[in-house]
């Protein structure tokens, strides 16, 4: 059983002719509801590839019996949820008009009591962004930890990170993250992936790099046509971790991570269109071989 | 039974510190949820007065189940529903920040549909807000109707204006509605009174005026602590037409009217404090005397 730690969102992304001034109004021409928020989308991502996953989040009085809700129980997400009845589910507005610019309204919501919650022991768990004090809280009493601070980690002080980072088994971040940790802890990108057993730097669409017991590989992405970008960090770690509880070695655990993130990114919405093991299996082939067994891994 | 056409919609008022600009996000630090939709508010203040009601609107696939068709089905509406499955129910997303400043985003999804559907014939109708070109439809299909042409009278021709007119038995209009219809139709006020049998001029807070008979009559606000004058005019209309349809004179259903808009602009929201008809005459008696039974009308 994989547990995973963060958010629950609902992103509303509208269409408008143009953003309206202060004190005017402007209509909406089209609206679409997805499904997001970090650690839900790596959740269905565990789930839809066949692996046992809990998703403990925060959620409003509103998310029971919700549309949301009836996918996750569908797909088979065990929720372990905090639930604020008088508040909601964390949603995020989002509008962009026809020059292409935006404006977004985060409503954060239910995900307050994170900070005030106790955390369960977890024996294998990954922590997506959310409240650093709670993620603290999991890094401590978790058995096995994984850990990417998403875009949060501004709100992380040197302290909260060097804490979290002593007990991280595998770290995932992207350029920007991991530059900011280093710039936070005071510290270089080396002594970091020292520190941790396993790290996953992601590049958007020029690949990842794996750091593991002193080596370096890089992993190039698989080639699609790209619709929507949002969603592939989620699925990336999705692959990699229901690989990871599997056996695969960590440099496999990569290219399914690759392969699964190359599904999410052909549709709009990070949770629209995640493959099955099958289907991720089959493009795995295409690209970097057949897909063996897993075999013991030395640790 | 009173039939009532037009919008059912949705409407979220959020709370952030700042308005965004271009390209920039901003927290909702408060989110609540309101039925709303003129239409929908005066079914709902009729349903609550204890009259059969039915309302005819154009719903989204997001309306069937939700907690909105709950209350309207606990309250006792009859639901003659356009649904668009692809589309969403009208929903309206508004934006206070703490210097007051505001921001409107309005979705009229579904309610597109109004354009291209059929009248039903009905006997006893009032047309809120809604498509001119569908209201023209059930103006002439209609035995007894009841019109307010609402915001929306700016998107009314003068055709479409003159032909609702003429088969207007009631007319509700506040001062910039009634202007515009002057302006669109290229008569006087006198003029459009002398054409409809009954009408009431809404002053927001300073009381309304019926025109019946060739009289004219003022009619005073009831004094409540106001706390959210939005709902006033459409609980107004859901005053007048029960008791209309009870058989009361024109006037007393403007105090009728009156009283039952006191209770909802002590609270935010349209539906949030609709009276039952007990509670209405006790307050009717209050301030206007002992509520008798209905006289016989001389119509």
């Amino acid at each position: 059983m994989i547990s995973i730690v963060g958010h629950t969102a609902i992103d509303h992304i509208s269409r408008v002719p143009h953003l309206p001034a202060k004190n005017c109004s402007t209509h909406i021409s089209h609206r679409e509801i997805y499904f997001g928020g970090g650690a839900a989308n790596i959740a269905a991502g565990i789930a839809m590839l066949g692996e046992q996953v809990t998703l403990i989040s925060c959620v409003g009085g509103d998310f029971a019996g919700s549309d949301y809700d009836s996918w996750m129980n569908r797909i088979g997400i065990h929720q372990q949820f905090f639930v604020v009845h008088d508040s909601h589910t964390p949603t995020a507005f989002m509008f962009t008009d026809d020059a292409g610019d935006q404006m977004t309204f985060f409503e954060w919501g239910a995900s307050k009591v994170f900070a005030s919650s106790e955390s369960p022991y977890l024996p294998f768990v990954h922590m997506a962004t959310a409240d650093p004090e709670f993620n603290c809280r999991v890094a401590e009493r978790s058995e096995f930890t994984s850990f990417d601070p998403g875009q949060d980690v501004f709100w992380y002080t040197k302290e909260q990170l060097g804490k979290i980072l002593s007990h991280t088994d595998i770290l995932f971040a992207n350029q920007h993250e991991i530059q900011q940790m280093c710039r936070t802890l005071g510290v270089t990108k080396d002594a970091i992936v020292k520190q941790v057993g396993i790290a996953v730097f992601t590049m958007s669409g020029d690949g990842s790099t794996l750091y593991s017991q002193g080596n370096e590989h890089f992993i190039p992405v698989v080639p699609v046509i790209l619709a929507d970008p949002t969603g592939a960090g989620d699925s990336y770690r999705a692959g990699f971790l229901s690989a990871y509880i599997r056996g695969y070695p960590p440099l496999t655990c990569c290219k399914i991570g690759t392969v699964t993130a190359s599904f999410v990114v052909e549709h709009v919405g990070c949770q629209t269109h995640l493959p099955d093991w099958n289907a991720m299996r089959v493009r795995y082939k295409q690209y970097f071989g057949t897909l063996e067994s897993p075999a013991a891994r030395n640790d």
